[in-house]
């Protein structure tokens, strides 16, 4: 094992790490080629975020870094890390560290690819003992991304705060989904982290989500859309609330969009859930074309399942990639 | 270490955990003195339900379990086990292991008074790695109680699977809080589950609760008994759904508990957060004077911070446990 720590800006430090001698490697060699790593013989940087005291004295919101991180890539796409045991290659099946392996290599396959990696923190505790560890492993890799940990929470004052810890201290990630059912003190401890961004969930791409969020309210508004202007007008002092939409539901896109003009949007439900990607993109992008995060799981995790499973995975996150970035120009 | 395998009845086998040999010893052979254990010498019994596949073939519902829980103790007290590193006692602080040993005395010092424990998931996960094992440990303990998990989870069709894989399989809780945001199916794969039970949030006992959950519908109902409503006639098909409803909200809890007549309902906000408990425990409990868990969390866990933190988190409970029973005899 060597280590070759560079700094590559002001905010954050690398460290690299190095290599198994398995059969895979090729894997990783073949896209990291990089102005840090010209032999491209390194594996993924280790990311070592300088969060800490500074944090709350920096002037970049968590909106200005979702930005930067589109304009960076080039990219509006996000690919969520749902590492289900039953669907990973058979060939890492058996490792005693599959899922980290899993998400390792999808990982050096896409990250140039995309502005988002969004892990859900489910996938990890179902694996028991040590699963939020592993999770722990996986969020530390590719720097160059943000982190959107997909966990859902909502509970009140010292639980919530609580899981703020456990979400930007322990596991370090750049932004939380939250539930908002529990209403402002419930998302306090996490919209008072400036740089940190908070995704409420407004309206889910599940056929379930109907039962209340479109629910009528009293002066007409579907619940909804009372989610959407919470976050607009009481909850986004810091510059870094978001909202989750499902691209299953376009009119709510729109609706939405026009509510709340400069809020970054996470977009589930294309790929495996069938949305459709050029009609969500031009509803879901902001007046710059971006302010919005199309999120994408099984169609790369799993668009093979042997050995190929990277290139694959890479392959498909080019052609998603590509896909959303002529919609937004078209 | 030694071990005495017990088999206490048909469900349940037990196994018996040693002491270590340190000074809160008396602690635990304190109150521990039962049919099974006359000496008071053994600590905590460790739980391992059977749990598996049978499961789905017993006939007892989650809603009979909670009868039979809260007759077998007379009580209808619920401890929360919020295990605050910053609030525990001094003493046992700097111990390598110290929340599971904080649980372990607030569990052996209580259990023969509560119906059920419900440790929040979140106190866990800010331990960092290795957290949700600490919790694993915890849940393995007090046989003779229920454990619902305060998770407050809510996600869709796979990672909602996931989950429950989590709560059901890996920490054997007997049932689980869930947010009911994203609606019906996000429910389903912890409602499947027959003999587990599903408190769902409807009326939360914090200041917030009001942005989202008082927001008046088209038909004039608030929106918690949308929720009261759906969980009532639409998804206790399996008699294992409850509610939580908080007793800072007496008004919430009598139109609740009149929708849903026999639903379990998890009652947070007496204690610290100061709700009436004569008028919470009436408004709450069901025709049979049960079907009501009081969840009393901080005014136990530190009613005292130094050497007698059991003794007084004891003297709490029972004093809480009999206020509640002299309500529901009035």
């Amino acid at each position: 094992m060597t280590h070759h720590p560079h700094t590559i800006d002001s905010r954050r430090v690398y460290a690299t790490m190095v290599l198994s001698d398995d059969e895979d490697e090729h894997i990783y060699a073949k896209y990291l080629r990089s102005p840090c790593n010209p032999s491209g013989t390194i594996a993924l940087a280790m990311r070592q975020r300088q969060y800490g005291q500074e944090e709350n004295n920096s002037m970049l919101t968590f909106s200005s870094r979702v930005a930067e991180a589109i304009d960076a890539k080039n990219s509006l796409l996000c690919v969520g890390l749902d590492p289900d045991i039953q669907r990973i290659p058979a060939h890492l099946r058996a490792h005693p560290d599959a899922v980290y392996r899993f998400c390792h290599d999808i990982i050096a396959a896409t990250h140039d690819l995309v502005a988002a990696f969004k892990p859900n923190i489910a996938f990890f505790e179902a694996l028991g003992a040590g699963g939020v560890e592993v999770l722990a492993r996986v969020m530390a890799l590719s720097p160059s991304t943000l982190w959107i940990l997909d966990a859902k929470r909502g509970d009140i004052g010292n639980t919530a705060a609580a899981y703020a810890t456990a979400a930007f201290d322990y596991l370090k990630a750049d932004a939380i989904t939250l539930n908002p059912y529990l209403g402002g003190d419930s998302l306090e401890p996490f919209l008072s982290r400036a740089e940190r961004g908070s995704f409420l969930l407004c309206r889910t791409s599940n056929p379930g989500s109907t039962d209340l969020q479109e629910l009528v309210l009293a002066d007409g508004r579907p619940l909804y859309m009372a989610v959407a202007q919470l976050a607009q007008q009481q909850w986004n002092s810091n510059s870094n609330v978001g909202l989750v939409v499902g691209a299953t539901q376009p009119a709510a896109l729109i609706d939405v969009r026009a509510t709340c003009p400069d809020l970054p949007i996470l977009l589930p439900g294309v790929g495996a859930q069938g949305g459709d990607l050029a009609t969500a993109v031009n509803a879901g992008v902001d007046r710059h074309g971006r302010g919005l995060l199309v999120n994408v799981s099984r169609s790369v995790l799993y668009a093979a399942n042997d050995h190929s499973f990277a290139d694959a995975a890479r392959a498909e996150a080019l052609r998603t990639r590509d896909a959303i970035n002529a919609a937004r120009q078209a």
